[in-house]
């Protein structure tokens, strides 16, 4: 940590904050600049509270040195984590398609588009039992009926099956169907849950809250981690912007920033980060191009007749098209799919 | 709900808007403008799903005409909602403040805070016990012991207490402790939580998302409204812009435009809105000025010893003054302090 | 500014950094932390250029010490600017009230207007002649021939004039006419006109981009102070959000940070700020009571006729009653009005 | 446009709204909801000023139906717009890639510039001899000089030559010496200067600005088109949000939203975009993969010594690699390069 003193602080002052420093146990190495005296902070810093320090008088603000994240930072685990399920390696050389409808609405309709994903190449089964909704008055989704038509979708077709987890009473009952536990963008800081998948027996794929940082969101995954699950996957779903014509703003560079700062898996949601099946798949092509590990792309076979997030579901024949497309992309960065 | 045509849209795509439309047992009726084929449906609009409507070819968009919150709009129910609790009233005449420190941290630093506080005018006291933090490392709250401790607080000053939960689990034990119990920002779109709370025998604080609409926030406290607890307050406590010299913008125009469209109470909380102990002041003025019902202010007997936050919270004898400062500008708008 | 070095820059990185730092005729003063090795630089800095020095291997990334503006800033220049206009002084104990239609649309418009809002108080009459508009099939001002009607309508009322200035080469023709020269919020950062009313010998008002941060405002400032015009006035009028029931968010925190930060005088636009006739009352007195030097009003005599942002427009009778409501909180903040 | 009336609006009142609209010349289309009146007006609502009719009693808002854009709307004119220079076709099946320094620094550094970026296969020099910046301190650019030897570099390499024009009274002198206009992010909506340019003899580089909508940016485009220079190029060069790791929010899913919505071609700016060197490779790729017309990358031969963004520079070798992995992606989608 590094603490700015206000233009024209005083001796007393300065010497205020070397005390309480030095008193936490580490040292303090005192800068007299021109217009400021700047304060270092040596030490790990974790007796010292950088709020407690801003409210010193004479201190103008602080400033972080190391990153918060430690477990998830890339310059303490410079080598990719590599997340296996089912046989596909999520992180590795391999780009994964995670596909399916939004929600499962029923076994004709989850059958249909599980056989019709595994089809066109998708590498892993998405579908919500539990939807977390805006409205109170709009379909929550199929609960434990719906968990069971994903286990049943996924003896059919194999493929692994991922799907969100909403309240930490019920990750034991998701855990028995899942592959992979979801933690939604609204959940994103929800720490008792957060908390409960860090105990759990399964991978976790943690979305970006649409208000959240590239810093936020390493921290939500350093609390699974610090919870003992190594295995997490981050999901880049789209920010909240000022613009109104996509649903969110899809944050691309995200991707290679966050391949920089952290050692987990990072994948794409295109679906809900544009809102619009137009623009899903030039941007799951730009995913890819960035650097994407994988991409977790919303289809159903009747999109207009979807129980929720129609607008932003694929048809079966443009998700087996679009699949074509990524194929020469992921190959011009080095990498399969 | 109103659907606006593509530019070029065929009468074939229009006549299939408007069978789905009746279909769904609302009537459509039809404008053809020069531009642009516009269908406004009449009927309640609950069987039609606008996404399901935008997926139909030919469609550019579509516009709610009604807000989606019922319960929680002034429209339905053009009479404030009053909110009593342990003989004070939120949302009547009188603006009431609710202060203390961010955590509840040792009995002495809350019995002390609790005194000063009360001394100073204040209505209700607050103080966390459970903290949702960013990191996993730093302090998480003194937990049920912070609850024992509000209580004690309670008896020996009289003041009723306002506390967050964080969890569905722990709505039963928070309950038995608190006379409000408040939903923290992060935790808007627990839909979980907003249903456990829902079903609580006590008043909700509901705190808007750092990047959540008001709209946003009154679908959250329609969830609670829905579930059958009509004792919500809001609380506006700044959002994330783009700005970094204030640590959120605290939205005082949510304050007014609030008021027109819902019953509810709303307060302010100047102290998580601005992270700044010297905006504190004037913007808990502005809020009272614009309208607020009420505030939340963090104060703590040594702010720079606080575990949490303590570069936004005031010193008992700044929080005196500050009141004394408040009672003029209630009177400025027809309201006492 | 101190230089931040990547987790494990070798000292090969380090001694270049120093190098460079010293070249400029700087100093360097280096720290070793636990995690990262960070260089305080000593000297005024102007040489150095952030940028460049982030592009050397083995930086992580710095960060300023001192804040960019000087000539703006409170540090060098504690005392309070007042800036007086035919009589009345902007910045001192009197909060100044600007009133009077968007644009300037009809002699019989502009004097009805003035006469309006001289009455109920105003101090300043404000009025647009050249219209930035987002189309340009919208009405653009009426030029010259507005300017004119401006300046008779100071004759018949008294009361100085503020109007927008678009373009360096009207610079000459505004100021022949105007009291106050004002850049929209569209212009904060056009430089070559902040460069050429820095040089005109007129007070200018400058209006805060709608997603300009407060830094970036007064960096604006300080190309017009740096070219010799000390009398500027600064202006809150809403910035962006991710918010769409307010047009914008009006930035009431921004006053109390400025008022912190620079001498200049702050005033806030709460028409333009909301977008909405009922939240500009309500928002008007928060802006008071947070302590702003001055209020910027649309009062137009028939606003439902109105050429340009009618919707946010007061009728004559809710601005002096408004007028009213805003005496006592001047008062209660220790003004007069 | 369509009238969205309040609930409980009196028949009075709706009578008022058609009777204004009527007398504009528009028809009024009325449809009685259930909860609210809605009037659609038909006609091309130009009479009709939305702000005007909001200001009327028992209106709640209204919605346009039509985009405000016309010149620039793909809906009139289905058929991209290909703007040729030199020899290049900006918005045909090659994508286009402008290279070069930020800023002309000297005749050296330009020329050196020049050849390594033609080498590498660039189709356009990039540099800037009039920059806008933040601080009245930094370096303003070099003027004429620079132009001048923008224009001897074009003779040595044949490159074309794009560079920032930001001020109307400049536009004849920058005419002379530039292929393409440049307007830069902040003079977006300097309504002075898109006319000078909408007059000039030279196609438009029209950058988006950062804190600009998709709408804004076309009708800034639309300002150009209607003063009659038709050869306008826009640039995505990142938006402002809440996020602090990169410099702006690089929006690559504007492209295929523009592309959608405008005849008129779409480049990318990963350089400013991203405001990080390692970010603008994956950045130029993905802008590839998702359809964008063109590149504008900033290359320096001493990034570490460059006069402005020097972190977002890329050294000539990484610029002449990226070329190379451009080339499987553009014709992953279809394209040369």
């Amino acid at each position: 940590m590094i603490v700015i003193m206000k233009h024209g602080a005083t001796s007393a002052q300065i010497a205020n904050v070397i005390a309480r420093v030095e008193q936490s146990g580490c040292q303090a190495d005192v800068s007299e600049g021109d217009e400021h005296t700047v304060i270092g902070v040596i030490g790990d810093g974790r007796p010292l509270d950088r709020e407690q320090i801003e409210r010193m008088t004479g201190v103008e603000r602080t400033v972080s040195v190391a990153r918060p994240f430690k477990r998830a930072s890339r310059d303490f685990h410079p080598q990719s984590t590599v997340v296996p399920i089912n046989g596909v390696q999520i992180g590795g050389e391999q780009v994964i398609v995670m596909a399916g409808p939004c929600a499962v609405e029923s076994e004709e309709q989850l059958m249909e588009s599980a056989r019709l994903v595994k089809e066109a190449g998708a590498h892993v089964l998405r579908g919500g039992a539990f939807k977390p909704r805006t409205s109170p008055y709009s379909f929550q989704g199929m609960g434990e009926k719906g968990l069971k038509l994903l286990a049943q979708a996924r003896k059919e077709t194999g493929l692994p099956v991922v799907t969100e987890v909403m309240d930490p009473q019920t990750v034991p009952l998701v855990t028995t169907y899942a592959n992979i536990l979801q933690i939604g963008a609204r959940n994103m800081q929800n720490y008792a849950l957060l908390h409960a998948v860090g105990e759990a027996q399964r991978p976790v794929l943690l979305k970006r809250g649409m208000m959240s940082t590239i810093e936020e969101l390493l921290m939500a995954a350093e609390y699974i981690l610090s919870h003992g699950n190594n295995r997490v996957i981050l999901c880049e779903r789209g920010i909240r912007t000022f613009e109104t014509y996509t649903r969110n703003t899809l944050d691309i560079s995200a991707v290679p920033m966050l391949k920089q700062l952290t050692h987990l898996p990072v994948v794409v949601d295109p679906s809900h980060g544009t809102g619009k099946w137009e623009l899903v798949e030039p941007m799951a092509r730009a995913a890819v191009a960035a650097g994407a590990d994988g991409l977790m792309i919303e289809v159903h076979p009747h999109p207009e007749e979807a129980l929720s997030d129609g607008a932003q579901s694929l048809k079966p024949e443009r998700f087996a098209a679009l699949m074509q497309s990524l194929r020469p992309i992921a190959e011009a960065v080095g990498r399969t799919l």
